[in-house]
């Protein structure tokens, strides 16, 4: 397998957490988002919708969307429950990550990276920081009598909702009044195989991400 | 099985139609989401994000987000494909459904018919719709090899995205420089069982729905 992503993309680490705690190995290329390389005629023949992460499979098959690429990858290993009912509800967390939390929690995040103090995007940030916190107190009252997010047991819907919310300050999004997501961070980090998000994949050889 | 829903909701309209087409009966209660009926604390109790679609289980389990509920309705049906590969194509459609369709097809509509001209939230429009142009497109592009999104047949991703693309004009985004997409509209609309997004569901009790 051969992921096209973007080191310091919570979406792409994602994918990188659980290709790590699978012991899966596989190619890795840096797509560099802010010189447009997702854009280009080339990458948009992989995803039309010119995004990372991208993974292309083995029959050269582009799957796409960091949280259907969790699910191909999880399916039928112990990151996805074995019941009907835990399956959707592994989902319904994904979804909830996508929708509610991913444009309030990550993209503050993005726009204090990315762009200067003065830049005209910075006016969004009070807008999708004040959903961000309602995103992160769901999280807290759900985590307060669980230790994970569905059955009890570590998923693929703790990994989709860790990748930004562990680095939610970076974007001014404090953590602070969060105890139980807070709790559950530190679970998360202690696991086997856990990997940083701007962890080098092993073997890594684009210039790019290597420079 | 009981539906919270609310009528005129495309992401309501999905599940009612996979139950239609799957010949499944249910409860269904109009929620009122003009109303703030979607954030009082009884109903926050069902569903912690404060939305509809939530689909009540016979258990009392309460499952929330549409795509996920479709899933949970169609998984080992003829609705959600056989293959691993496929099952994560359908995820892929329905995860670019929500982070990019949605919110650019969807909720201009809701703007267009539930504010008027003179509303602030107007003044999101143009961004929104410059987005929804862009999913079209991609949809557009992908349909036009294809009579359906995954393997040529009809799944839970034809549902997710036809709910708000087929009604899309009512948020002032024409379907015109999409040919694709509108064949693929005639043939959903033509299929055994189909029903319209506004229509009642069978049974339907609730005095706020028969007003």
């Amino acid at each position: 397998m051969h992921l096209f992503d973007y080191l310091d993309s919570g979406n792409g680490f994602k994918v990188r957490l659980l290709l790590a705690q699978l012991g899966q190995d596989y190619r890795w290329t840096h797509v560099d988002i802010d010189k447009g390389e997702t854009r280009t005629p080339e990458f948009l023949r992989k995803n039309p919708n010119g995004r990372i992460p991208t993974l292309e499979l083995d029959d050269g098959t582009y799957l796409f969307e960091s949280n259907a690429i969790l699910w191909y990858l999880a399916e039928g290993s112990r990151f996805v429950p074995a019941t009907q009912l835990g399956r959707a509800q592994v989902l319904q967390w994904m979804f909830f990550e996508q929708y509610s939390h991913e444009p309030y929690v990550a993209t503050p995040r993005y726009i204090c990276r990315h762009f200067p103090a003065d830049h005209p995007r910075r006016a969004e940030l009070p807008v999708r920081l004040e959903k961000g916190q309602a995103a992160l107190k769901v999280m807290d009252e759900h985590l307060a009598t669980r230790q994970f997010f569905v059955n009890d047991r570590y998923s693929i819907a703790d990994i989709a909702l860790y990748a930004y919310t562990h680095v939610a300050p970076d974007g001014g999004l404090s953590l602070e009044p969060y105890p139980h997501v807070r709790a559950w961070i530190a679970r998360i980090a202690a696991l086997p195989a856990y990997i940083e998000l701007l962890a080098l994949p092993k073997g890594a050889t684009n210039p790019a991400a290597a420079a």
